[in-house]
């Protein structure tokens, strides 16, 4: 299985699917194509979340603002799922929660990936051809904007193919001595008082926060941000419309309305600091 | 086959495509995931209209306004179809108009339901450890807001591999006393006078009514809320921007415009009433 | 293969789904279902841009200003692909892209075409029933709005089980004499001037001109609608927020911004007339 995540518009995504089928029988599943355009972090979080209630597969990301840049392209193995995308952190923290004892991470080396040529005539330039006065490298099939069809595809249709155990046999794979080691922040807990951030909003509103789950254990009220907020084990617990603090189905704290937004009802959005104080029951 | 229906953004339906296919190996197809937020009627109305379609599948249905209350999970079969999803009516006209002569529902039982477990670290806490001070309720491995995921997603994988005309041998089956029975409501037609109301607007703007098509059949003139419209067979019956009231594709009285929106031309929102007046041809 | 490429909203490209598994187990892919409605022309730049990436397969567009008039429908054998679709042009570019040497066009005649009923009992009436007093046509299965569901999706799964070199045997389809024969505008390209257009802007604000890639070639510096741009092999190669010119990944200049939208920094939108200026390095 190879499931694909990505910032792009359709039909972008498609002309991935395309590149894939060409080269690999397997099942594709879609699991995010609307990322909050090139926001790394909050892709690398919802990857995180997402990504470890998957069987073993393939995981083609493309949330790339620096595409056309030098940022190399990676390939994660995290136990039996490897993980195919550029090398800015944006796989790592799901790498890492899908492995806890470690990853391993290959350089792809462009230049010994197979190309996938669109059937029929097509004016694509390789890069050899878009100069513009300046140097040049043809060291590939890649177009200069669009890695995810030209790059990572193939990629992960070729990695899908190798037995993730043997990686280093993958021709164009190469061990990566170092690689952007993205972590999310993580909050301070101290006691009654936790210091965090709000890491995402859902589309629902809610906010979700770093602070762990467990700060809510036994507790009987909370202040957040310096406004008292019941705690509630589910929204049902307040009247619509009330705020409350839950932990959410990611095992943290959120910030929320029964029936309504919490980012407008508390007035945060993602990367707001959270200062949370609890009183035991 | 399994189909999945919600009010989800992304990534949270793939993390039921994930779930779900831990389970079960069978193809995966969206109805939407864009349902109107907690919408239960406009949800129904659309299943009811779409699943008929489908050749005999599973159909996990999620629009959940009552998530984290004492609402009950259901599984109805109807006839060769299996729809899973909360008892609060999204189900019931679909599985009805599957199923003419009759449906059969059961509830889930929760502390029954096999958990699907993430891989890796994660600190999702069960149910009892999200105390805070009230009551908890350890029966199951549901957190409070995501049954999506942890309630109906693998009850969905569990019931594809029972046998349709066996549900009762499901262990976390038992048959439902009684559930929401949502209908959908319905027009009076008196000769040439109907009076019903707006089912759903379309992304279209299209208008669905309630009054079945049938009473336009040999009509010449209508006349909608006082304003008198013509009756086309086709959108094209009219010059583009005109107004037209017409037999839409789900069979219903549509008040429609050509190559515009008939919701704003009209008026019209979900629930307003529509008075029709036809005169014979 | 069936691909499915619309600008309907959820759930209409369900119905179709449903529709093709009832006659055909085959595997569906999306193109996508957000196309501009109405936009034939547009849709047809995409759909010659992505198609030529995917293996051989069925292809099925619908975006149909003209449902319900007396455009015809149609299928186009394009060398191992066949596309099905409304009469409007919007098949051929993509068609033509695919099968350089020569295309295939067949009418399909609805009157021939097995309708496909759904399941339980519903009120969707044939075009007989629907007479608003003018003349009615009984040739066939088709709602007078969703071909979509009636038409193209039957179409396609019983073009998909026929051999696309013998769709002469398929005994709705009969050769086309004549069909709209749709040509995206080409841009005239003199030494070191360019006259074109705005073919598209994708969703990231890229503007997609008709002009070559080629034309910047060794090219040092540009002015676009007499505005010097600098030209960029890459986003990267300019300041965030800075405007360039590249060989964007369809292998025409685009007018974009790093990091940010060219359409708006620009002012242009589709259609508009794009002059270009270059100096050779």
């Amino acid at each position: 299985m190879i499931t694909l995540a990505s910032d792009f518009d359709t039909p972008y995504p498609a002309a991935m699917k395309g590149v894939i089928l060409r080269r690999t029988e397997t099942r594709l599943v879609d699991v995010a194509h609307d990322f909050p355009r090139q926001d790394v972090r909050t892709a690398a979080f919802w990857l995180r979340e997402v990504l470890p209630y998957f069987p073993p597969a393939t995981h083609l990301v493309v949330v790339d603002p620096g595409v056309g840049t030098d940022r190399d392209a990676l390939v994660v193995r995290a136990g039996d799922h490897v993980l195919v995308g550029p090398d800015n952190g944006v796989l790592v923290p799901a790498a890492r929660r899908l492995a806890p004892d470690g990853i391993d991470a290959y350089g792809i080396d462009e230049s010994r990936l197979e190309s996938v040529e669109p059937t029929g005539e097509t004016r694509r330039p390789g890069r050899a051809d878009t100069a513009a006065g300046n140097e040049t490298d043809d060291d590939g099939p890649a177009s200069n904007t669009f890695h995810g069809r030209d790059v990572f595809a193939p990629a992960a249709a070729a990695v899908h193919e190798a037995d993730p155990g043997a990686l280093e046999s993958v021709p164009f794979l190469e061990p990566a001595a170092e690689y952007v080691d993205r972590r999310l922040p993580e909050a301070t807990v101290d006691d009654d008082r936790a210091r965090g951030e709000v890491l995402v909003v859902d589309g629902f509103g809610n906010v979700i926060t770093n602070v762990p789950g467990e700060f809510l254990a036994g507790r009987r009220r909370l202040v957040a941000n310096g406004e008292a907020v019941p705690i509630g084990e589910t929204f049902g617990s307040v009247p619509e419309g009330d705020r409350l603090a839950t932990v959410g189905s990611h095992g943290y704290v959120e910030l929320d309305v029964n029936h309504g937004r919490g980012d407008e009802a508390f007035g945060l959005e993602v990367g707001d600091r959270v200062d949370l104080e609890a009183e035991r029951s």
